[in-house]
Protein backbone atom coordinates (compact mmCIF):
# COMPACT_ATOMS: atom_id res chain seq x y z
CA UNK A 1 0.00 0.00 0.00
CA UNK A 2 3.18 2.26 0.11
CA UNK A 3 2.44 3.96 -3.05
CA UNK A 4 -1.20 4.58 -2.08
CA UNK A 5 -2.21 8.25 -0.65
CA UNK A 6 -3.15 7.98 2.89
CA UNK A 7 -7.19 8.50 1.76
CA UNK A 8 -8.70 7.93 -1.19
CA UNK A 9 -12.14 10.09 -1.09
CA UNK A 10 -15.51 7.94 -2.29
CA UNK A 11 -16.20 10.37 -5.43
CA UNK A 12 -20.06 9.51 -5.37
CA UNK A 13 -22.03 6.68 -6.74
CA UNK A 14 -19.22 4.16 -5.50
CA UNK A 15 -15.87 5.35 -7.54
CA UNK A 16 -13.23 6.47 -5.42
CA UNK A 17 -10.06 8.69 -6.62
CA UNK A 18 -7.38 7.02 -7.86
CA UNK A 19 -9.51 3.82 -8.05
CA UNK A 20 -10.20 2.07 -11.50
CA UNK A 21 -12.92 0.68 -12.68
CA UNK A 22 -12.22 -2.63 -14.25
CA UNK A 23 -13.73 -5.51 -16.60
CA UNK A 24 -14.77 -7.71 -13.96
CA UNK A 25 -12.98 -10.78 -16.72
CA UNK A 26 -11.40 -10.89 -19.62
CA UNK A 27 -14.14 -11.24 -22.43
CA UNK A 28 -15.44 -14.41 -23.35
CA UNK A 29 -13.46 -16.20 -20.52
CA UNK A 30 -16.68 -17.03 -18.47
CA UNK A 31 -20.41 -16.50 -18.69
CA UNK A 32 -21.20 -13.08 -16.80
CA UNK A 33 -23.91 -10.24 -17.31
CA UNK A 34 -23.55 -6.60 -16.01
CA UNK A 35 -20.84 -6.86 -13.62
CA UNK A 36 -17.87 -4.52 -12.95
CA UNK A 37 -14.94 -4.77 -10.37
CA UNK A 38 -12.64 -2.20 -8.39
CA UNK A 39 -9.47 -2.59 -5.91
CA UNK A 40 -9.77 -0.81 -3.02
CA UNK A 41 -6.87 -2.38 -1.21
CA UNK A 42 -4.12 -4.54 -2.88
CA UNK A 43 -2.63 -5.48 0.96
CA UNK A 44 1.18 -6.62 1.59
CA UNK A 45 0.56 -7.60 4.98
CA UNK A 46 -2.21 -9.73 4.83
CA UNK A 47 -1.01 -10.56 1.41
CA UNK A 48 -4.82 -9.84 0.41
CA UNK A 49 -6.69 -7.87 -1.69
CA UNK A 50 -10.31 -6.18 -1.35
CA UNK A 51 -12.83 -5.78 -4.29
CA UNK A 52 -15.48 -4.00 -4.90
CA UNK A 53 -18.05 -5.56 -7.35
CA UNK A 54 -21.08 -4.19 -8.60
CA UNK A 55 -23.90 -5.87 -10.50
CA UNK A 56 -25.75 -4.09 -12.50
CA UNK A 57 -30.07 -4.84 -12.55
CA UNK A 58 -30.55 -8.23 -14.22
CA UNK A 59 -26.73 -8.93 -13.97
CA UNK A 60 -25.07 -11.67 -12.69
CA UNK A 61 -21.57 -13.18 -11.70
CA UNK A 62 -19.88 -16.43 -13.11
CA UNK A 63 -20.70 -19.33 -11.45
CA UNK A 64 -17.64 -20.96 -10.52
CA UNK A 65 -16.15 -22.49 -7.50
CA UNK A 66 -12.13 -22.47 -6.50
CA UNK A 67 -9.77 -23.16 -3.42
CA UNK A 68 -9.37 -19.52 -2.01
CA UNK A 69 -12.33 -18.60 0.13
CA UNK A 70 -14.39 -15.35 -0.62
CA UNK A 71 -15.18 -13.30 2.73
CA UNK A 72 -18.16 -11.41 0.92
CA UNK A 73 -19.96 -8.19 2.41
CA UNK A 74 -22.67 -6.37 0.73
CA UNK A 75 -22.38 -2.53 0.63
CA UNK A 76 -25.72 -1.83 -2.03
CA UNK A 77 -28.62 -2.10 -3.08
CA UNK A 78 -30.05 -6.04 -3.17
CA UNK A 79 -30.07 -9.41 -4.22
CA UNK A 80 -29.35 -13.03 -4.33
CA UNK A 81 -26.54 -15.70 -3.65
CA UNK A 82 -25.79 -19.54 -4.58
CA UNK A 83 -23.27 -21.10 -2.03
CA UNK A 84 -22.91 -24.52 -2.39
CA UNK A 85 -26.58 -25.97 -3.17
CA UNK A 86 -28.65 -22.97 -1.28
CA UNK A 87 -29.28 -20.07 -2.12
CA UNK A 88 -29.84 -16.69 0.02
CA UNK A 89 -31.58 -13.42 -0.45
CA UNK A 90 -28.88 -10.49 0.32
CA UNK A 91 -29.50 -7.15 1.08
CA UNK A 92 -27.14 -4.33 2.72
CA UNK A 93 -24.45 -4.91 4.90
CA UNK A 94 -25.22 -8.82 4.85
CA UNK A 95 -22.09 -11.01 5.21
CA UNK A 96 -21.24 -14.36 2.94
CA UNK A 97 -18.64 -16.87 3.43
CA UNK A 98 -17.91 -18.63 0.33
CA UNK A 99 -16.19 -22.04 1.72
CA UNK A 100 -13.83 -23.65 -0.05
CA UNK A 101 -14.32 -25.66 -4.02
CA UNK A 102 -18.26 -24.29 -3.39
CA UNK A 103 -20.24 -23.11 -6.79
CA UNK A 104 -21.20 -19.73 -6.12
CA UNK A 105 -22.95 -16.95 -8.28
CA UNK A 106 -24.28 -13.23 -6.97
CA UNK A 107 -27.21 -12.19 -8.71
CA UNK A 108 -28.60 -8.36 -8.71
CA UNK A 109 -32.51 -8.04 -8.85
CA UNK A 110 -34.20 -6.60 -11.99
CA UNK A 111 -34.71 -2.70 -10.61
CA UNK A 112 -31.61 -2.53 -8.12
CA UNK A 113 -27.54 -3.40 -8.24
CA UNK A 114 -26.01 -5.70 -5.92
CA UNK A 115 -22.09 -4.04 -5.18
CA UNK A 116 -20.59 -6.01 -2.53
CA UNK A 117 -17.14 -5.81 -1.13
CA UNK A 118 -14.52 -9.78 -1.46
CA UNK A 119 -11.86 -10.48 0.27
CA UNK A 120 -9.76 -12.67 -1.04
CA UNK A 121 -5.77 -13.79 -0.62
CA UNK A 122 -3.52 -12.27 -2.86
CA UNK A 123 -2.10 -15.84 -3.94
CA UNK A 124 -5.21 -17.57 -5.33
CA UNK A 125 -6.08 -20.59 -7.48
CA UNK A 126 -8.19 -19.88 -10.76
CA UNK A 127 -12.38 -20.06 -10.62
CA UNK A 128 -13.14 -23.82 -12.13
CA UNK A 129 -16.17 -24.04 -14.14
CA UNK A 130 -19.28 -25.98 -14.26
CA UNK A 131 -19.56 -28.69 -17.44
CA UNK A 132 -22.59 -27.14 -19.60
CA UNK A 133 -24.78 -30.10 -18.52
CA UNK A 134 -23.60 -29.24 -14.60
CA UNK A 135 -25.59 -25.71 -15.11
CA UNK A 136 -29.28 -26.48 -14.47
CA UNK A 137 -28.48 -28.64 -11.32
CA UNK A 138 -25.95 -25.99 -9.18
CA UNK A 139 -28.71 -23.53 -9.98
CA UNK A 140 -31.69 -25.39 -9.60
CA UNK A 141 -31.88 -23.54 -5.47
CA UNK A 142 -31.91 -19.92 -7.37
CA UNK A 143 -35.19 -20.96 -9.08
CA UNK A 144 -36.98 -22.68 -5.82
CA UNK B 1 -14.43 -19.74 8.32
CA UNK B 2 -15.58 -23.03 8.54
CA UNK B 3 -17.48 -22.73 11.39
CA UNK B 4 -19.57 -19.95 9.89
CA UNK B 5 -22.87 -19.88 8.49
CA UNK B 6 -22.32 -19.66 4.47
CA UNK B 7 -24.85 -15.80 5.15
CA UNK B 8 -25.15 -13.90 8.13
CA UNK B 9 -27.60 -11.14 7.82
CA UNK B 10 -27.43 -7.56 8.71
CA UNK B 11 -30.07 -7.38 11.68
CA UNK B 12 -30.35 -4.34 11.72
CA UNK B 13 -28.30 -0.82 12.82
CA UNK B 14 -24.43 -2.27 12.16
CA UNK B 15 -25.10 -5.52 14.10
CA UNK B 16 -25.08 -8.94 12.51
CA UNK B 17 -26.63 -12.66 13.18
CA UNK B 18 -23.70 -14.42 14.73
CA UNK B 19 -21.41 -11.14 15.67
CA UNK B 20 -20.72 -10.29 19.49
CA UNK B 21 -20.57 -6.75 19.84
CA UNK B 22 -16.92 -6.71 21.98
CA UNK B 23 -15.09 -3.85 23.91
CA UNK B 24 -12.55 -1.76 21.88
CA UNK B 25 -10.25 -2.35 24.38
CA UNK B 26 -9.18 -3.57 27.81
CA UNK B 27 -10.33 -1.14 30.07
CA UNK B 28 -7.66 1.10 31.44
CA UNK B 29 -5.10 0.03 28.86
CA UNK B 30 -5.18 3.03 26.45
CA UNK B 31 -6.79 6.13 26.08
CA UNK B 32 -10.70 6.08 23.89
CA UNK B 33 -13.74 7.05 23.88
CA UNK B 34 -16.95 5.57 23.10
CA UNK B 35 -16.05 2.65 20.37
CA UNK B 36 -17.47 -0.45 19.66
CA UNK B 37 -15.44 -3.35 18.07
CA UNK B 38 -17.16 -6.41 15.82
CA UNK B 39 -14.74 -9.57 14.17
CA UNK B 40 -17.05 -9.96 11.26
CA UNK B 41 -15.07 -12.20 8.97
CA UNK B 42 -11.92 -14.06 11.14
CA UNK B 43 -9.98 -15.89 7.90
CA UNK B 44 -7.42 -18.16 7.79
CA UNK B 45 -6.74 -17.23 3.63
CA UNK B 46 -5.84 -14.80 3.99
CA UNK B 47 -4.42 -14.75 7.22
CA UNK B 48 -6.33 -11.57 7.85
CA UNK B 49 -9.72 -9.90 10.22
CA UNK B 50 -12.15 -7.47 8.83
CA UNK B 51 -13.40 -5.67 11.56
CA UNK B 52 -15.53 -3.14 12.16
CA UNK B 53 -15.52 -0.32 14.33
CA UNK B 54 -18.10 2.33 15.79
CA UNK B 55 -17.35 5.47 17.40
CA UNK B 56 -20.38 7.44 18.98
CA UNK B 57 -20.67 10.81 18.67
CA UNK B 58 -17.84 12.74 20.69
CA UNK B 59 -15.81 9.72 20.77
CA UNK B 60 -12.16 8.75 19.50
CA UNK B 61 -10.15 5.41 18.71
CA UNK B 62 -6.88 5.40 20.51
CA UNK B 63 -3.76 7.27 19.58
CA UNK B 64 -1.02 4.70 18.74
CA UNK B 65 0.63 3.40 15.83
CA UNK B 66 2.69 -0.50 14.99
CA UNK B 67 4.29 -1.93 12.53
CA UNK B 68 1.02 -3.34 11.39
CA UNK B 69 -1.12 -1.65 8.02
CA UNK B 70 -4.55 -0.93 8.32
CA UNK B 71 -7.01 -0.46 5.59
CA UNK B 72 -9.97 1.24 6.42
CA UNK B 73 -13.41 1.41 4.70
CA UNK B 74 -15.75 4.02 6.14
CA UNK B 75 -19.60 2.82 6.19
CA UNK B 76 -21.47 4.72 8.27
CA UNK B 77 -21.34 8.44 9.12
CA UNK B 78 -18.88 11.13 9.08
CA UNK B 79 -15.92 11.97 11.23
CA UNK B 80 -11.83 12.53 11.11
CA UNK B 81 -8.43 10.82 10.93
CA UNK B 82 -5.24 11.61 11.80
CA UNK B 83 -2.55 9.81 9.53
CA UNK B 84 0.95 10.85 10.51
CA UNK B 85 0.88 14.30 10.09
CA UNK B 86 -2.10 15.30 8.23
CA UNK B 87 -5.90 15.13 9.21
CA UNK B 88 -8.43 14.56 6.98
CA UNK B 89 -12.48 14.58 6.73
CA UNK B 90 -13.97 11.34 6.39
CA UNK B 91 -17.42 10.46 4.97
CA UNK B 92 -19.35 7.44 3.87
CA UNK B 93 -17.31 4.93 1.95
CA UNK B 94 -14.06 6.84 1.58
CA UNK B 95 -10.73 4.44 2.09
CA UNK B 96 -8.17 5.16 4.26
CA UNK B 97 -4.53 3.09 4.50
CA UNK B 98 -2.70 3.48 7.52
CA UNK B 99 1.26 2.90 6.80
CA UNK B 100 3.63 0.96 9.15
CA UNK B 101 4.68 3.22 12.35
CA UNK B 102 2.40 5.80 11.75
CA UNK B 103 0.49 7.36 14.40
CA UNK B 104 -3.26 7.22 13.97
CA UNK B 105 -6.46 7.97 15.07
CA UNK B 106 -10.14 7.77 14.26
CA UNK B 107 -12.66 10.53 15.97
CA UNK B 108 -16.73 10.86 15.00
CA UNK B 109 -17.82 14.08 14.71
CA UNK B 110 -20.68 15.80 17.31
CA UNK B 111 -23.66 14.45 15.92
CA UNK B 112 -23.29 11.56 13.99
CA UNK B 113 -20.72 7.88 14.74
CA UNK B 114 -18.41 6.98 12.74
CA UNK B 115 -18.52 3.26 11.70
CA UNK B 116 -15.55 1.71 9.37
CA UNK B 117 -14.27 -1.48 8.36
CA UNK B 118 -10.72 -2.45 9.50
CA UNK B 119 -8.60 -5.17 7.59
CA UNK B 120 -5.87 -5.98 9.63
CA UNK B 121 -3.36 -9.19 9.33
CA UNK B 122 -4.07 -11.94 12.08
CA UNK B 123 -0.35 -12.02 13.18
CA UNK B 124 0.15 -7.95 14.43
CA UNK B 125 2.38 -6.08 16.70
CA UNK B 126 0.91 -4.45 20.06
CA UNK B 127 0.31 -0.74 19.26
CA UNK B 128 2.58 1.80 21.08
CA UNK B 129 0.99 4.59 22.91
CA UNK B 130 2.64 7.76 22.92
CA UNK B 131 4.14 9.39 25.66
CA UNK B 132 2.00 12.24 27.98
CA UNK B 133 4.42 14.85 26.64
CA UNK B 134 3.93 14.09 22.84
CA UNK B 135 0.17 13.91 22.82
CA UNK B 136 -0.02 17.44 21.90
CA UNK B 137 2.28 17.77 19.00
CA UNK B 138 0.98 14.66 17.51
CA UNK B 139 -2.71 15.71 17.35
CA UNK B 140 -1.80 18.91 16.15
CA UNK B 141 -3.24 18.36 13.01
CA UNK B 142 -6.58 17.65 14.75
CA UNK B 143 -6.77 20.97 15.51
CA UNK B 144 -6.01 23.00 12.77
Amino acid sequence: MADDPLVRKHSGDYHWQGVDVLKYKQDGSAPFRDVTRQVLFDSADPPAQLRYFEVAPGGYTTLERHEHVHSVMVIRGRGQCLVGDKAFELATNDLVSVPPMTWHQFRAGEKEPLGFLCLVSSARDRPQLPRDEEVARITQPLRK
